[in-house]
């Protein structure tokens, strides 16, 4: 069977692009959750064009043989990991910018280019492409695409959805559907490109992407403040958004994840504080900004208020934010990390409500957050070589999301539902909505051959 | 049938919200576009809450009644006419403001909603709900979720679908759904919530809607620049975008257009030239951006740069183009209205190509745009009390969509497609895309009851 796939895979592409020795293709079994269980691929194949594309889909519905597409398997919730017997079709290798648009405000691209490579050749044309997740300088756009992602930018500049105006996608059955437009605007028929953003290559995989650009900001100034309890910093964060501030970015690292920032990197952030707001503004006078967010964060309780020198310290600022997962993974042999995103206004009772989860459980649990956005990351430490401790730490993970969906959020704010979070997506959507998304996945892909057993 | 259909309706509503004279169901039967069949309504329904709604499309599902539902009808496609013994569902009376909240920055709304009433509302505590359709005094939030309406505003602000975070819909057989968020953030599944944007009531009813909210701007400052051809003021379109700026509006208006708005009131527009351009920026220095943009007008051939003097003035140049399709519609005893979107690059291309479409069907034309987002209106003017020409302002009207999509456009930017554009959706989808489309509507409406004949 493997063979007969093999062989006709070969057809049509290169040998280079098709590789079977299982010590290589266990390699793409993985992405980066914990706690999900991966098959064995049959075969993994590294297409260059939309054609060898299109040829790896037609093959593998022939032979019933299922796709599991992948970007640079930096995910969080197994939606890239492979199922038994499956064609790993990795986009990495279509890696070109097609075109970049500054009239038009556009670029064009493939699906293996990575988020940091685009990102770096827009601002040569005075552009940016504002999402960055923390992975931007491995991830990729077509990733990007799958999963929804988020990142720093979002409170100010948005999700990837908003920034994906048209696909080039490949279908179940290897026809090519063009979705969108290049335009400003558009809403000629259903809106299918909305759709494949965070279908987790469930519907089909995308090929090329017209995607949305800003002009540049400026540079932007950060400060950090000090805050006794994460409860306080949670109140500063509305108390920000309520006065109609608009930052370009609004972080949250608890005392758990500031301690282990400072033992991987020795970055000096303040360890004697329970939690660390970071607010930048790249405005026109964004000093200005940041000395009114002060003051509204001293009113909510903060113990300190330390504006950066300038904008090389506040990148330094955001590079301790940005390692916090990273740091946070060496507190103990392994981690789960959530991603639950509650209203605004409910961010206290979610900072609070995790913690309260950390001591019932008996585990330390670090929590890093998008805090503009309500979207945090508890991040579950515990030692995988303990079932015991294993299972209170995957039983607290579960809980962190039943109190997201109390406090009237979602299960997740930007990093999918993969495998981690199927069960908790039924929970969330209920079974009429369950049913319907049931019913649009069999219209794309009737023989359920597209990462079978992701999202539900 | 009307009997039996009528007092099925009459059990759950009052009798005030189920109309059957014919000469009130007959007002009901048309939005505002021309050259668009209606059939006669059998009833309209006018139900006050989600149970009503639930009622009406069980009821329509037990007897098998086609439903149109409506908001304002001041659409432009033919989407909210009635189709033959339907049930005209009318959300107008579900009206009321759930809830602002300055904090999460949202508010929820009945679709009922006016636009401007939210807006008003939201102003009053410092926010802004964005989307500004010309007919924002009238219009509806559920209508402007139904079409995807755009406005003045989209330059900056973007379209309806981008402020639309979650929705609750009653589907065609009576359940209702709860689809989206509440928070800045959530990947939890397909994204429903924007599937249901711009679907033109082809499948579910939506009955309250979360939206987002901005911090309100400061008031915004304009400068009008006039141009000796359509094709400079496009140059100098591309020349602001190219050189990053972002004008909270950048509207044209041709020489007809100019003429027509004066005629109607006396706005003392510059009449000597073929083209106005009014830009507008609404942020702290407005008159530094308005400074840089008008020499960028100088620079592409602009005549005349005249900033105005104050919010109050803006204020006025908003409003004369605001008027400008009513103006047309005086032109002639019929107008159409085009709704053709190019990329911003090819915007001197369209502007051209309509000029030479409407000299060679002997016809007026005359242009008001988006020209930020190349969102052209085209407006044929024409005698309907005369065949030949009103063959010919169908044929131009067409030959227009035909251009927008040689100039890599789409045939509807903000309007939607209704009756009037169902054939050019087929045009710009392709055979797949229409496929698929039709494949998502027996998703959920597999009895085809709601709204039929519009779209495909």
């Amino acid at each position: 069977m493997h063979d007969e796939l093999t062989a006709a895979l070969r057809e049509a592409l290169p040998p280079e692009a098709v590789l079977v020795d299982p010590d290589v293709t266990a390699s793409y079994a993985h992405d980066m959750a914990s706690f999900s269980e991966a098959g064995t691929p049959a075969v993994v194949v590294l297409p260059r064009t939309v054609e060898q594309v299109r040829h790896v889909m037609r093959t593998a519905t022939a032979l019933r043989v299922p796709v599991v597409p992948q970007g640079a398997r930096t995910g969080l919730s197994g939606g890239a990991n492979a199922v038994e017997g499956c064609i790993v079709l990795s986009t990495a290798k279509m890696d070109r910018i097609l075109e970049i648009d500054p009239v038009d405000r556009i670029a064009v691209v493939e699906p293996g280019v990575v988020n940091a490579v685009l990102s770096r050749a827009v601002a040569e044309r005075g552009l940016s492409y504002p999402p960055d997740p923390s992975s931007w300088e491995m991830c990729t756009i077509g990733g990007n695409i799958g999963t929804g992602a988020g990142g720093l930018c979002c409170v100010k500049y948005g999700v990837t959805a908003e920034y994906v105006l048209g696909l080039d996608v490949v279908l179940a059955d290897g026809r090519l559907l063009r979705t969108g437009r290049r335009t400003a605007k558009g809403v000629a028929g259903y809106d299918l490109t909305r759709l494949f953003v965070g279908s987790e290559g469930t519907l089909g995989v995308v090929v090329r992407a017209v995607v949305a650009l800003k002009p540049a900001p400026p540079r932007q100034l950060a400060l950090a403040a000090e805050f006794p309890s994460t409860a306080a910093a949670g109140a500063a964060v509305c108390s920000i958004m309520e006065s109609g501030h608009v930052p370009s970015l609004l972080e949250l690292m608890d005392a758990t994840t500031v301690r282990a920032v400072n033992a991987m990197a020795n970055m000096g952030l303040p360890e004697t504080t329970e939690a660390l707001l970071l607010a930048a503004f790249d405005t026109p006078d964004p000093a200005a900004d940041l000395a009114a967010v002060g003051a509204l964060c001293t009113a909510a309780g903060a113990t300190e208020v330390v504006p950066a020198e300038d904008a090389a310290e506040s990148e330094l600022l955001l590079q301790a934010r940005r390692m916090s997962l990273t740091a946070l993974e060496r507190v103990s042999t392994a981690t789960m990390i959530d991603d639950v995103c509650v209203p605004r206004g409910r961010l206290a009772d979610m900072l609070e409500g995790v913690a309260g989860i950390a001591e019932a459980y008996g585990l330390t649990i670090g929590v890093c957050a998008h805090a503009g956005d309500g979207n945090t990351h508890p991040v579950v430490c515990f030692d995988a070589r303990d079932p015991e401790e294993s299972r209170r730490a995957r039983e607290s993970f579960d809980a962190i999301m039943a109190l997201g969906l109390e406090l009237g959020g979602t299960i997740t704010g930007e990093h999918g539902v993969g495998l981690l979070k199927k069960e908790w997506l039924a929970r969330e959507l209920g079974p009429t909505g369950l049913e319907l998304q049931r019913g649009l996945k069999a219209v794309f892909d009737p023989l359920g051959l597209l990462n079978p057993g992701k999202l539900f």
